[in-house]
């Protein structure tokens, strides 16, 4: 996640419609998490108030630019889906992961078992759709269900290529393309559809930004420290999931490339494996691509008004900070 | 699930424009389960071709009636997504019950595992919408948001009233209504919405065949035989699971309406309690109130033209038959 201060600068540059919109996407996902039932009012609703940073929200309305009040009302809309499908994707993650918290507080399957938050996961997806079909525009519901589509079709990726530390380097981008990549790609265009801009371009900047965020939440994952991650090192080798990292570092030390996952039965064993890959300076070598990824998706930003091009590139500077 | 003999003598009744249909959404849905990886072909594939007797597919074409054949691509479209829908839902229940089997093929949690059902269920329920919304049509994808929301409100209601004997009636059927009913009442909005015909009061009917379709599903439950449902006795009480003819039975005999179902713990005791439910006689007054529904149903049905009135009263006929 970018840092608040970075996303304080966003606000500040954008000017002061943006923190309106945002106050608004805030009350609706409070709004549409209420009325459906208690379950999904206690449970969906302290996942979304939970929260994060609203990134992704924050990306659609930058997409949309300087665009007319009359605007405002779909890009909301647009804005609530969006992280309403990123809830939703977290609560069934963590019924997968058996995860007990989230972002500091317990994970709705910690506090109400798998059913239910199976459930609500399903219902924050519903809910999303409900909303842009509310709004009457066909052609959002179509980016967002090609979003939701590829989430799904990433985890099943990564499930596929699970414990297989030979996964060649060109699927793991597109598993991370999928997982992540997508759903940035979509607050792009739901922005740019919204606000009449470049939609092909600026989906393809979210697109970008996201891959780079999801190759460093891959290296953060095996440089901690945990402190800061708030997870113990090389989680994501304790599941299996072959990243970045590990992909340069096995090109730079044979041991690496014949490491058999599956006897990894320890947090220290994991530690250990994250200190090998260190030693080789992949680590490096990975935040390298993903500022890479980040000054390509800047370089192929469109002609955008002054301040448009000013926000977006800030965010994309962001996703870079939180690794710094 | 209405019997093959019915919907037979429903496709006859129909003309040959319906069995043209069915045979076009059975390859829309083989070819959506193939084009989104080898995961979801596989698994979503097998979960689809195991498929049951297209029940939701086919009242969208029915509720269409005699659609000029320009409709038939939105059609077929609504009637893969609503199987779509149906589909993931079964997926993810199955993932929740840790179900072996459905219709007698290894489930896709029984094959692939929790991690990979949970996502297959996600990309099964993210197509469907995507179908919609490359049809165009953003009434049609209100639709089946508002019942792919409704099926998992269903789902979390049935969590939140587990174990829980004494239930109200009044709150028994919202649930029924929400977990089938609602995608039943889409099936035939759908269809109606694409025929151009009475989509509210067609939408009432699916809703209403809906309800006695799980009506009459509960009273199998506990009525069995075994032989017949490929389940024991009393399945739904060992989940904790309370359903009408419990309701109707702790009426007759207070030792019903006192007993813990969470103290349930065999197959065997749970088939006691299936036995003096019966002996109350609440079997027949919870059939008895099911056919009620499919009456009132069929006496609900609006203006319509008479082979399309004929086939959904068919239809009707052949959800009560199910349980002759």
């Amino acid at each position: 996640m970018a840092t608040a201060a970075t996303l304080d600068a966003v606000v500040r540059a954008a000017g002061p419609q943006l923190g309106s919109l945002m106050e608004r996407v805030e009350a609706r996902l409070a709004q549409l998490t209420a009325g459906h039932g208690a379950v999904l009012a206690r449970h969906g609703g302290a996942t979304i108030a939970a929260g994060g940073k609203r990134l992704r929200p924050l990306l659609v309305f930058l997409a949309a630019g300087e665009a007319p009040t009359a605007a405002g009302e779909r890009l909301v809309r647009a804005a609530a889906a969006v992280e309403l499908i990123h809830s939703a994707s977290l609560v069934h993650d963590d019924v997968l992961d058996r995860a007990p918290l989230r972002r500091g507080q317990p994970t709705v399957v910690a506090v109400a078992g798998r059913t239910i938050a199976t459930a609500t996961g399903d219902l924050l997806f519903s809910r999303a759709f409900a909303e842009l079909a509310a709004g009457g525009e066909v052609d959002d519901v179509r980016a967002l269900s090609a979003a939701s589509s590829a989430l799904a079709a990433g985890e099943l990726m990564q499930r596929a290529d699970a414990w297989d530390a030979a996964v060649p380097l060109a699927r793991y981008l597109e598993r991370c393309e999928l997982k992540t990549g997508s759903l940035f790609e979509a607050a792009c265009r739901l922005g740019a559809l919204a606000g009449g801009g470049p939609a092909d371009a600026l989906a393809r900047f979210g697109r970008r930004i996201g891959l780079a965020f999801q190759l460093l939440d891959d290296v953060l994952d095996v440089s901690g420290p945990a402190s800061r991650t708030g997870k113990a090192r090389g989680t994501d080798l304790l599941d299996g999931t072959v990243t970045l990292p590990l992909i340069v570092a096995r090109e730079r030390d044979p041991r690496l490339a014949a490491v058999d996952l599956r006897a990894l039965d320890s947090e220290a064993a994991a530690e250990e494996v994250c200190d090998r890959i260190a030693a080789t300076g992949a680590l490096e070598e990975a935040k390298r691509r993903a500022l890479a990824v980040v000054a390509e998706a800047k370089a192929g930003l469109p002609q955008l008004p002054q301040r448009q091009r000013a926000t977006l590139e800030l965010v994309a500077d962001g996703v870079v900070e939180r690794y710094a």
